[in-house]
């Protein structure tokens, strides 16, 4: 700083690592290239915006030696999966990432590509970004951008009495990986192979946002959220949200086979395959009439539901039936930072 | 976690936080009171979306110390800061928060209360937001949305050659605000007397964004940008983007008393108030024809606005020029993290 001799308006070193790691994925005509103060969009006419942010914190979210590219596809698909469980297109988003002084080229080339790679799967280009350094652990701030009809957006409080509830893929699997990540060993506990080992890993590492059914979802489901706190909590506040109670018969909810597999071994699991969160999966509230439509539809995109139970007339209630009509209570049924 | 005896779906510790500090500001219907995954809102029709991501961090961009409400408005203003230089209206915005543990009520009752002074006062509600804890400082990304009638957004690209070079308000004071936080005995050096301190310090603590001149930007200004960087580097990024060259009069640059008095005692501050960053002010490249009716329409809005130089032709240089003709070169012409 201050009046010198030295040269110096060819761009500073920030401008430089957006130039070349981030720009790459603006490829929105409104990103402008990143070198403007904002990106300029245009929603469809007749559309409504819907807008989430969420963000993922090193030694918090994900761990840090994890791969930069499962990193930055963590940090865009658990807001993509919000805009899934919403019924909204994507349209782009904005990232704001702050970086400890110990990350250098090589984990940033792997954090961008890992993200262009999931910008150009899911249709969500980059629209603009800040880029800071932190004497903190990396953050990766996302805020997305998706688009639905006026008035379609599948909303947390819209599930009502009579209605089935609906479940997206398989319950617990990160939750297990998480558990084996940090506990190798329980695999042999638990009897599980390499390729069960690894699918429970990854299904942590790296979630699988229900996208496909986006629209299927909006045009089936009366409510609707993304699993992300754990089934019980997460289900607990869509029944608070609709004035709802709701009902789960554990037995119909659907695991993965190397999530029964430890769930054989270890029956004390089932805590955390329904309260411990990283889904990703979408729950939905549907009339029992449109269920199977709603299976149809998600079955051509690729992605199975399962009813596990029904909602009810009441104020928020959620209830976890085991096979023999005893209901479940969880200390803890949701994951919450405070 | 896990299945007990113990009672729980009456919400997280997040969940009441979110609702004792944050519902009062989601004051738009499309917010939904911050209890769904998203929010849904309209943008009028024939209008563009501008999109805006900035954070601030605790010991980077502000002093751990600081008191709550300045960082919330500081982490909110230089997002409307953006919006204001591109010409855009306020419409709402994204909280994204990392908290250490040790940040307890009384911290989150000041931030919640600045947060939602300034959502009313720019007419910008909280649409929704992600709360996390973290191991590192206070981290606030914040997202901020503005709109504006289609094609009418102010870009960093849109300089001409022939046009002046208009800023608003007076340039350096945060920057030696900053210098003195840091070496509060810089005062008496200076000669400042105690309301020119807190002047300084106060403009580095909390920004004072233009938007109330959004719309006369957008109906006079060819380019802008707001000068978050510093007024030297800022303006070699608007001429790289515009493919122009400029020349600024340093004695034009419009100072406050303050700085004046600071820079007569140490002329060696000139380097921190051209380049070092924190003004949120706006850089418009202005027809030297409507220079004037800028002036005035921002005037009438309580901003003054002054002409520093000219743009010409050129590809991305821009010259300070002291009062003897010499050309001052920075070593440093702007703020980077990188």
């Amino acid at each position: 700083m201050g009046p010198t001799s030295q040269g110096g308006d060819s761009g500073s070193g920030e401008e430089r690592l957006i130039a070349r790691y981030f720009r790459p994925l603006a490829t929105h005509p409104g990103a402008l290239g990143l070198i403007d103060d904002a990106a300029v969009v245009r929603v469809p006419s007749g559309h409504d915006l819907v807008v989430k942010t969420d963000a993922i914190i090193g030694g918090v979210h994900f761990f840090p030696d994890d791969p930069p590219d499962a990193v930055a596809k963590k940090a865009l698909r658990v807001n993509l999966s919000d805009l899934a469980a919403k019924g909204a297109k994507p349209l782009g988003f904005l990232l704001s990432i702050a970086l400890p002084t110990v990350i250098g080229d090589e984990w940033l080339e792997g954090f961008s590509e890992g993200l262009r790679a999931d910008a150009d799967r899911f249709g969500c280009p980059l629209f603009g970004g800040d880029t800071d350094r932190t004497p903190g652990p990396v953050t990766i701030s996302i805020s997305a951008f998706g688009t639905l009809p006026h008035g379609t957006m599948v909303l947390r409080s819209g599930a009502k009495p009579g209605d089935r509830l609906v479940v997206t893929g398989s319950i617990g699997d990160a939750a297990i990986g998480l558990v084996l990540r940090r506990d190798p060993q329980a695999a042999r506990r638990w009897g599980l192979d390499p390729a069960m080992q690894e699918y429970l890993l990854r299904r942590y590492l790296v979630p699988e946002p229900r996208n496909a059914i986006a629209e299927a979802l909006r045009r089936y489901a009366h409510g609707g959220m993304d699993i992300s706190d754990g089934l019980a909590g997460d289900l607990a506040k869509m029944c608070r949200a609709s004035h709802v109670s709701a009902t789960v018969e554990v037995a119909r909810v659907p695991l993965s086979e190397a999530a029964r597999r430890a769930l054989a071994a270890e029956p004390g699991l089932v805590g955390a395959i329904l309260a411990g969160g990283d889904d990703y999966e979408v729950l939905a509230s549907v009339a029992e009439s449109e269920v199977g439509n709603l299976a149809a539809e998600a079955a051509v995109a690729g992605v199975t539901t399962t009813d596990i139970g029904t909602v009810g007339i009441g104020e928020g209630k959620a209830r976890f039936l085991g096979r023999d009509g005893t209901e479940l209570v969880f200390v803890r049924p949701s994951f919450s930072h405070f």
